[in-house]
């Protein structure tokens, strides 16, 4: 499979798939049936063996996949062999949350600064990572070589923000305001809309539509 | 349209939809056209008339729809029409962030209840909403007309914490724990995960796809 030609709802999968084989090399297995793996994903091993295909990974029979082999190769194919910088624009608790978690790089990503325009926050640490005046904003990142950056500022402050990244040479957004946003075309924005997220289970609620057995991908 | 034939892509529409009208309410706007409100929603004139007539919301020619009636319509489909209260399990920094955001009750969700394990965290408010123990979830639910429940603990304790919340009788759940989840088919539990956003960033800036210039729905 060319790397181009893989889709979204693919790459979510691989990250899912990595996700079961760090659990399984943290309890030290050391290989894993398609059939296993499936069952650890709540997907079809069919679906698991496809897509593992594609990209030269073919099981043994009667063995299954080697775990480490199949996390290395996983990670390469996501780009995640090493450790990408972040830089979260918003300093309340959203931000603060996301700084904390992402803050030690053991999850292949490593928060390098948290931006704000609150004078008695700048400063300040959370998690361990410094809050700078978001002036500095583009000098910081060119400086830590960050490639990521994450929207966490109030809706009415989106679209700014999201232009004052683009200006610093950010190309992969994470957008956590619930607004419409509009990117230059060689951006990566991802939304997370917890707004919608609710408003779709409000909807559910009202009688319509089913409910899913299996972690919705 | 009959309710139960509307998407999820159409409904996550229209809660878009919802957002951009209640800016133009803000704004004093009495009336708006599909044009415009295309604009303001980053989507194609086009698409916004044919959601909307699906449920007889024809927009009059030269004037548009109008925009306190659209906005009435769009909460009673989605089930906006009244506020939902939504109990939090784990009080760490995301959950006390989502405590905090929709404690008030103002955005048509209201956290009404926290929940954790730890008990120097229980008895404690966060953003006004008192955190409870864990061991009182159901009757609390119950006693609190609860109807959604967030996941916000380790990915460890997320399945536990999911049978747990359905044995109350909760059935429309967020869950942020980056983990596969199996729940039960009368439950309607969407996911938010982060790493899964934040793995697709990495994959992009391999040099994989194109960027979106427009909000990604």
């Amino acid at each position: 499979m060319r790397a181009e030609r893989i889709s979204e709802v693919t790459t979510n999968r691989l990250s899912l798939y990595l996700r079961c084989l760090n659990e399984l090399a943290l309890k030290g297995d050391v290989s894993v049936s398609s059939e296993e793996l499936a069952r650890i994903c709540f997907l079809n091993s069919a679906q698991i063996r496809k897509d593992l295909a594609c990209f030269g990974e073919f099981g043994v029979r009667g063995v299954g996949y080697e775990v480490e082999a199949l996390r290395a190769n996983l990670k390469r194919i996501l780009g995640l062999n090493r450790v990408h910088s972040i830089a979260i624009a918003g300093a309340g608790r959203l931000g603060s949350a996301l700084a904390d978690y992402y803050a030690g790089g053991g999850r292949g990503f490593q928060v390098k600064a948290v931006f704000d325009i609150d004078e008695t926050k700048i400063g300040r640490k959370v998690g361990g990572v410094e809050i700078f005046d978001v002036k500095n904003f583009s000098s910081i990142v060119k400086k830590g070589n960050i490639e990521v950056a994450v929207i966490a500022v109030p809706a009415e402050a989106a679209q700014e923000t999201l232009e004052m990244i683009e200006a610093a040479g950010i190309r992969a957004i994470l957008n956590f305001a619930p607004v419409p946003l509009s990117a230059g075309e060689n951006v990566k924005l991802n939304t997370v809309d917890l707004s919608t997220s609710l408003e779709n289970l409000s909807f559910y609620l009202k009688g319509n539509g089913n409910g899913s057995r299996v972690h919705p991908r």
